[in-house]
């Protein structure tokens, strides 16, 4: 009977679908009963003789793979992929797979609520108001502001879509391949412009990251980055910790730069760390995908694939020769 | 020289230039020295031989006009007409207008922050996150939920056009008058039903109430109201205080119906209430109108038309006579 280690959690808890379709496949499977991330010696204790990991955000190392004696194939359910040693896999002829659409639509939403709260402070009205102290703060609107974005992939392409209902705000896009989707009447109609990450830091009112985490993004956003934004700009990371280097932010932010900013990732999750001295710093636990129905999706999609592998159909959500293109050049 | 009493706080603060107006026309005036929003008596002692009235939301009473000995106009910062005692201010001949456009705008965005918030449980999270606690909580869609909107000015039409970037839910609207601008043809295209009060309160996953405070809003959100909601739905009021009715709101809540709710406006502002105790109720400090150029815009256009009165110049901003006819009829 073959088996299926799900490190990712909470996992089939707001719909039993996924466990249902692997019984119903007659596939064994755990669940990270430690429910939380696994570091990598957890997982290495955990991993023995399954055949596939049905994974979260957890690193699958080298280390890993070596103690993970029967290991086939590994079906990430989302889609950053930083955490899987992709070369090292390929190398043991372990397959890899992941959701990338899924959880795409739920980061999207998530951070135009960011967004919207640090621009007018809701966080910490609520928080005065909840104890007694009234204080009217004042705000700025989406429609009057600038706001930048890095990464105009599934998510920052949600994003900006979301956008086009507040108006027409200025818009600055930075991406290592501008996306050809978007028709230069498009981003004539809604003031987009496409440019360099400086010119991003220094203009935006809001800034905010959807790239993956790569040798190229790992530490992107320092102090001197930072430092180089508006005094009162915000700041938002919904994609993976280690974008935004946390020290950096905790620094700058603590001498009185930045007007507010949004931390939904973290370099280790799950956090605790010095940004909770930071009131203005808004902080959630990777959320982004969390939507009822985006995670159920994942779920789904991430486990039917296991099973596509585990009984020889063919798989549908292989990972493309550019993510490990990515990885073999440390971009 | 004609004197200014500017009730509303705060007055002038990011942008002085309404101070500067009255200034240059050589108008006198004085900004609430309590600045928080007056009770009536306050309001009573306050109002000696001024000319004018700049006001926010405090109570403009006939115990206020009959102590006022020189008023002949009340210039409103801002939309809500429930303040002002409009038949006594019409037999005593004071002129009364308005700026309905100017906060319009801030107070749609800030109400599509607050859904979002709500929906993916941002402020719990982040107060958890604040002491250390991880915990992933599960959220919605605003593109997955039926919402539903009482009122469709220009307020809860702002809310529908924002909404339009998140692909298009099911919308439910209610108004006294269904709005002629809304086409037929794209009620369809957005999914949008004008349904009765009831069917938005049984139906909706997230309701948000855009009407006036009138002798028919008040209180029109009670306990079986309430009650007839989803249990997991979610209420927002950034309209007025008393609309919903906030000691069963609280009792609803305590007793564990409705997943969350937003309360910018209270029957008695500064609001110290029981709707502290429950971390799932948002509350904000009337902030609806709060970004920087909406504000700005609504003292100056109200500076500007009391300016007019002053020097005898035609006003633009005179409240409608639909405005008294609700206040005659008890409507």
């Amino acid at each position: 009977m073959p088996k299926a280690l799900i490190t990712t959690v909470p996992f089939g808890d707001k719909n039993p679908l996924p466990l249902r379709l692997l019984e119903r496949s007659g596939i064994e499977y755990l669940i990270n009963p430690l429910n939380k991330k696994l570091t990598e010696s957890e997982l290495v204790d955990m991993i023995s003789d399954f055949d596939v990991i049905i994974a979260g955000t957890e690193m699958i190392s080298k280390k890993v793979m070596d103690a993970a004696i029967n290991l086939k194939m590994i079906s990430r359910v989302g889609i950053g992929l930083d955490s899987v040693d992709l070369l090292e896999a390929e190398k043991q002829g372990i397959v890899v797979s992941y959701t990338p659409d899924a959880p795409a639509p739920a980061v999207a939403e998530l951070t135009i609520g960011l967004m919207l709260t640090l621009l007018r402070s809701v966080q910490l009205s609520n928080m005065e108001m909840h104890s007694g102290k009234w204080h009217r703060f004042f705000g700025r609107r989406l429609s009057e502001v600038t706001i930048g974005i890095i990464g105009i992939g599934r998510i920052g392409g949600g994003v900006l879509q979301h956008l086009q209902g507040f108006g027409t705000p200025k818009i600055l896009l930075n991406d290592t391949i501008p996306n050809q989707q978007l028709s230069k009447k498009f981003n004539k109609e809604h003031n987009i412009k496409w440019v360099d990450k400086k010119t991003i830091y220094e203009q935006s009112d809001v800034i905010s990251i959807h790239t993956p985490l790569t040798g190229q993004t790992k530490n992107m956003i320092r102090k001197s980055q930072l430092l180089s934004m508006k005094k009162d700009a915000i700041i938002i990371n919904t994609a993976r910790g280690g974008i935004i280097n946390e020290r950096d932010l905790y620094d700058v932010m603590k001498a009185g730069s930045l007007s507010g900013a949004a931390i939904d990732v973290f370099d280790i999750e799950p956090y605790n760390g010095k940004l909770q001295e930071i009131q203005r710093c808004i902080l959630t636990s990777h959320m982004g995908s969390m939507s009822v129905d985006c995670r159920t999706e994942m779920e789904i999609k991430a486990t039917e694939e296991a099973i596509r592998f585990l009984t020889n159909h063919p798989l549908e959500g292989l990972v493309p020769e550019e993510e490990y293109t990515v990885q073999r050049e440390g971009l």
